[in-house]
């Protein structure tokens, strides 16, 4: 490709302006309720680069009554989600390009090695609270964004670039933007998957079970009924129900290194409240993974008759059923077709700039892309610098070769995608 | 017997003074350091009755430094011992009656039906904190002291009456009392049996189980090690204990309806933070139950042994070993020969008062009588009113027709075992 050698000039020559960038996002702690600072940045990079700005803040009616709507925020109040446009010049494909700008919190700050607002830089690494989940990936996209506008590069099809909200509590500023009427032919976000290509998701839900046994005197157990023991035996029983949902997926191209395709994680467990004492209620809370192409419904159905079947065989829990309730935020699965020029115009992008072939997996967690894919119906790849594994965890950094790289591929995907006008 | 139709004849006749004394008992809330107002209404009917008191603040170094000395009090001041003693002519078997004045909290008041200290008199019912646990069998050890007293029967033995403090946090006011030298051939705690008889008991001890995994995000959950998965195997390797330790009892003559003669309880069980995440600590709070003839140090072993070899052949817990604690009070097992005389002398006494043969049996928790049995080395036999189920509980109560059975059975008792000496 002409443009590649000119991208690849720019962007080295440039590289100490993305660092500048990342370091300013990191350094406004973009937490729920708290993106207006981190968003200013971003809205100002997006003037800068003549884009089109859309600014708004999200949660009127129309979302709030969405039926895939699960977000617990009561005001959205000065912290706008926003979209910016480069208006294509016609006849190529248009493409979204989505990162959220909110983070989660920092915890403990004794265990950060550095402030973790730092945005230090040390050994090409820049890190900081979000520089992973994911900055790093936003400003790849700005940096693609801008390399193409200073080239002078004309598109075709148009550039849609969205900063949203609410990402880590479930994902109402994408499903906002789609409401709002954002479409594409394609759509890719820059989460953190060390540059390997997701163009499947796994989407969750969390859920919590409620047993009730029978409490007694610890020195006559054998009156009581530990509510230990039954959840056990329930936890048994999501065993066997995991391992039944994961059969078919475990054939998936995809899926076949993965020893669980759509776990059942039982993240907490709370029973009882003496030692002496049999203990009367259990509570565990876990994250339900839900296969790409399955619908929520579906998959809380799954569990719920296996629920109900356990409170109707079952000689205790006939009496005292099992009570499940779904709570918290949710996150829905996505897919595409493998087969989809998206992927193989990424995918001859990396290998372009990397020289090798990229790693194709299946995403273990959801992303927006779930909203793209399944309300928007727009076919999205996951793909970006930064890798799970620093996400959510102290001294969370990024790598700034990687984040380069990402900018790199993301550009001439963006030229392939959209396609090059001619420069009349 | 002689006396005992005048004895029946006083107890009826002071059935109302009995009622009294357990309501202005009850009215005064015995919680552990406020065991004063009600010691003093115990110390003043012990002078009335002509008893030798002795009254002071445990807490001396001897008690401190005792090998089975388990309590956490800092503080004994203002809230004495007391034992108040009636001396004999000489001859007979000195008894020890023993009963401890303090009260487990009353818990929510708004579970209760009355104020939890109320002492009010419904159908033959007094209710209120302390009423079964164990204020109503104190009022019967007074008042079959009174009649004794009253009638002007003189015995041979001495008559040992303790009023201790810290019972349900340990038992260190009958250590106390027994290092202070307070010893006698037989003693009976009139502990809330319903009347059944009591000879051997279960003693306890509290544990901590802590058991590492390994943390990982829920859609990867096959890259981290639940805690909860870990612990459950645990667990089931304590009921294997729990089997293996109760084969022997099961065989013995008080525990052969008992289906599980010294349970191993899970009470509490906790684990994780995150619905999303694998859990990496889980910690388990249980009770250990300790047979009748096994020291502390045995039962202890027997745990310990049992962890200490999963920490060794288990892959996961040789390199994150699980951890054990003992913590909080402890209650010694105790037992008496079922052929002991004293056995027989209450039995007696129950048929003779009752009519019909009494329940033997073994109990399910720990009492003073452990300190009594083990420390103290002397035959001690749990019996009284009141029912085990309403001890520790909202709107406790105690039946006052069982209050009274119990004092006419223990005046027998004391005659017969005490002796009568020769009215000269």
């Amino acid at each position: 490709m002409a443009y590649q050698q000119q991208i690849s000039t720019w962007l080295q020559e440039h590289r100490k302006n993305g660092i500048q960038l990342l370091q300013k996002l990191v350094q406004e702690p973009s937490k729920r309720y708290q993106e207006e600072g981190a968003q200013a940045i971003v809205v100002e990079k997006c003037r800068e680069l003549g884009l089109a700005i859309d600014l708004w803040e999200i949660g009127d009616e129309t979302l709030r009554s969405h039926h895939h709507f699960y977000c617990d925020r009561h005001n959205f109040q000065g912290n706008p989600n926003l979209v910016a446009v480069k208006k294509g010049r016609g006849g190529g494909k248009s493409l979204i390009l989505n990162g959220h700008i909110d983070v989660v919190p920092e915890g403990d700050h004794a265990r950060w090695d550095d402030d973790p607002y730092s945005g230090v830089l040390r050994e090409n690494k820049v890190y900081g609270r979000g520089t992973t989940d994911m900055k790093g990936g936003n400003v790849a996209l700005l940096l693609a964004i801008e390399a193409i506008t200073a080239l002078d590069i004309p598109l075709k099809g148009d550039l849609i670039f969205q900063s949203v909200i609410e990402e880590e509590s479930g994902g109402a500023g994408t499903l906002a933007a789609i409401l709002r009427g954002y479409k594409a032919d394609g759509a890719i976000i820059p989460e953190p998957t060390n540059l390997k290509l997701f163009p499947v998701q796994q989407g969750s839900m969390w859920f919590r079970l409620i047993v009730k046994g029978k409490s007694a005197h610890g020195g006559t157990r054998y009156e009581g009924e530990s509510s230990i023991d039954l959840m056990t035996n329930v936890l048994h029983e999501i065993k066997k129900l995991e391992n039944e949902r994961n059969q078919q997926w475990k054939q998936h191209p995809l899926y076949q290194k993965i020893p669980i395709p759509i776990p059942i994680n039982i993240g907490k467990m709370e029973s009882g409240n003496w030692p002496s004492s049999v203990p009367e209620t259990a509570i565990v809370e876990g994250r339900f993974g839900i296969a790409p192409t399955e619908t929520m419904e579906e998959a809380k159905s799954s569990l719920e008759t296996m629920i109900e079947r356990l409170n109707q065989t079952d000689s205790w829990f006939r009496t005292k059923p099992i009570e499940i309730e779904w709570f918290g935020a949710r996150w829905l699965p996505g897919s595409m077709d493998l087969e989809h020029a998206l992927l193989k115009t990424v995918a001859d992008a990396f290998k372009n700039v990397q020289g090798v072939e990229p790693i194709i997996e299946a995403s273990p967690w959801g992303t927006d892309g779930g909203y793209l894919s399944t309300v928007g119906n727009i076919p999205t790849l996951v793909f970006g610098p930064g890798e799970t594994k620093l996400a959510h965890d102290t001294n969370e950094y990024i790598e700034v070769d990687k984040m380069m790289a990402a900018a790199e591929i993301i550009a001439l995907t963006i030229l392939d995608w959209c396609e090059v006008a001619e420069n009349v």
